[in-house]
């Protein structure tokens, strides 16, 4: 990749065409001027989260893409599955920018006292478009990391720390008294596992591959059920029926896990009812689906009763439903605990070109466990 | 069937044995002296719902039904799958009574005004065990009908019209503006298109037949979508853009219908939306399933977003919720208006005796949209 004056910068965009493809590519754009209240950061560190694979992809056919562009300006095309082609009309022909959230420096600020104090600071940043060089943004969006954090330390701030803790107060406001997990393995589950230990909250964690149940229990998880085995549903009852958990988050969207996890609630639910209901338990029972690991068809034969939900469930609404205070007071227990509870691990990290190398996409566009990628947009430039 | 004293009366019942069959029976059992505050109720009217059926055949199939038992007193039992029959572990070897609502006169009362008021009126009632000749209640839990009306006229004032007025409520509480309505030809659906002409809220029907189309048309109903013709994503995609519904009632429950009203509330959503989101669309979209007729899996690919739910709606909890004041001023509006808005139509009257009659069991079980039974329990005894 050509270097590039902080007057312009490289960028990832995303373009579904007429054709039923999704182009991926480098832009070179102009660093935006900041306005009195803003900030340019530089980028060193954002993370692929499978939240970010969804836009970036379009639910295109990964194994269909193919490369082209110059050297170090790579363009990637895939085929879209017609059937997701529909949902993408919004987006036709449009050329988006990509990346959630990430970490980096404040280069230039505008005029005001607030931007001007952040020069130099190493912050962590949300808001779309941080698979780029530059990023222009308001100094109060940015939280800055306490001495001696790295950018790729503080990458990660704010999609799975703010969703996991979201998790938590979620089951909180709606009169839960513990919770399912399920991708339990993920950086995510992790994280959560370890809000969980601390804040003291009973936790049942659902994998899917017994060396999964090892790594989880290493650190310190007390329920792991895998889906693999044969004694699944028991010990997800058994679990439920020790935990009293009611509520679930679910990873992996499709399949029958959700309506799995309803009906161990139930059977659970049950054991410590005093008369038979037909209607089956008045406890509530609810399953909030808020990734899509599984793609397919969600199923459920409906052995729960009817007391019983299923929903999307997603942090931006979430946030704006507690407010802004009790939201800040989320991003500052993040920043405070970067380092433990909060801590990601990635397995590799890539130049935004590098990002587009269809090896490269092959590996993280499979979002396996454990195989997480890091975009430093500045990586190799200077 | 022989004629008893109202010292004793025939009683329905249902029993899951543990041989995995479930055994219907009618029972002699003594009618008991009322309490003060309590009255008995001769019935002699009272309407085999979806939601009786439930309790009566504990998932049996009534295909295998087979009769045994004297004349008169006949004995229908019918296998139950083994898939059902875990759930029924709380029911097992239980002999219950059945009938949700009925209706019927005042024949005795204890010693309280309030009970010997009733004495001679015709009263509707609700509380499970109405499959009986003879049922003891509390005063306060009897409607009186309005002069004029009969028994079976008033036999149906509970399930389907607190129902009907339970989703409009809902609809109403959870800030959505228009509803739509599954199996939209039945006593409930045609009850339901009543209550919205006359409160003038917009009302999508879904049926799955096209004479079921004029049929509502017929009364009124503005909107009504055939599951069964090959524009139907379209022409519900249009209904709901017309008239902004985002809650559905469904009582299918199973297959793909709850999913397809979904997708086309999002895409009905994304007609106004001013710019893409990759989570779709911020509207919440809600589908309570409150009826099982169709009891395979629940099937959804998840095409619409994040801001969705589906769950199980049922009267009992819902009644709770809006508590006793606001619950019997929906139960005095249904008096008020049984022989009308709340009116319901059956297709044929049974004596307790025949309604264990294997042929007559073939046809009501079917639940078949227009095909519903009303048991006289008091048929050809005196």
């Amino acid at each position: 990749m050509a270097a590039e004056s902080a007057d312009t910068g490289f960028q990832l965009r995303s373009m579904v065409k007429q054709d039923g493809t999704v182009e991926l590519s480098l832009l070179s754009i102009p660093t935006p001027e900041p306005k009195p209240e803003e900030v340019i950061v530089r980028l060193l560190a954002s993370p692929i989260n499978p939240s970010d694979q969804g836009l970036l992809f379009a639910g295109a056919d990964m194994s269909t893409a193919r490369s082209s562009g110059e050297p170090g300006r790579p363009v990637v095309t895939a085929k879209i599955p017609p059937a997701s082609l529909k949902a993408l009309a919004g987006r036709l022909e449009q050329s988006l920018p990509v990346g959630n959230e990430g970490a980096g420096m404040v280069v230039k600020a505008g005029s005001s006292a607030a931007a001007q104090a952040l020069v130099g600071k190493t912050v962590a940043i949300l808001g779309g478009a941080m698979y780029s060089q530059y990023r222009c943004i308001k100094a109060v969006q940015c939280l800055v990391l306490p001495p001696g954090t790295t950018a790729a330390e503080g990458a990660s701030c704010f999609v799975n720390p703010l969703t996991a803790l979201g998790m938590v107060e979620t089951m909180r406001a709606e009169g839960h008294r513990a919770l399912v997990h399920t991708a339990a393995a993920s950086n995510l589950g992790q994280m959560l596992n370890k809000i969980c230990l601390v804040d003291k909250i009973a936790l049942v964690n659902i994998v899917r591959k017994p060396e999964q149940v090892d790594m989880l229990k290493k650190i310190g998880a007390v329920h792991v059920c895998d889906s693999s085995s044969p004694r699944f549903m028991d010990d997800l009852t058994e679990a439920l029926s020790v935990t009293g958990a009611t509520v679930a988050f679910d990873a992996i969207g499709g399949g029958r896990l959700a309506g799995q996890i309803l009906t161990a609630m139930e059977v659970a639910a049950n054991r410590t009812a005093k008369e038979y209901s037909r209607y089956g338990s008045a406890v509530h029972k609810q399953v909030y689906i808020y990734g899509g690991l599984d793609r397919g068809p969600t199923e459920f034969n409906r052995t729960f009763g009817m007391a019983w939900g299923i929903g999307g469930w997603l942090l931006t609404p979430f946030l704006q439903k507690i407010g802004f205070e009790a939201a800040q007071k989320l991003r500052e227990r993040v920043a405070a605990e970067v380092k433990t509870t909060f801590a990601s691990t990635y397995t590799k990290e890539v130049s935004l070109a590098e990002a587009l190398s269809v090896d490269e996409i092959a590996v993280y566009s499979k979002q396996a466990t454990g195989e997480k990628y890091l975009i430093n947009p500045n990586k190799g430039i200077r």
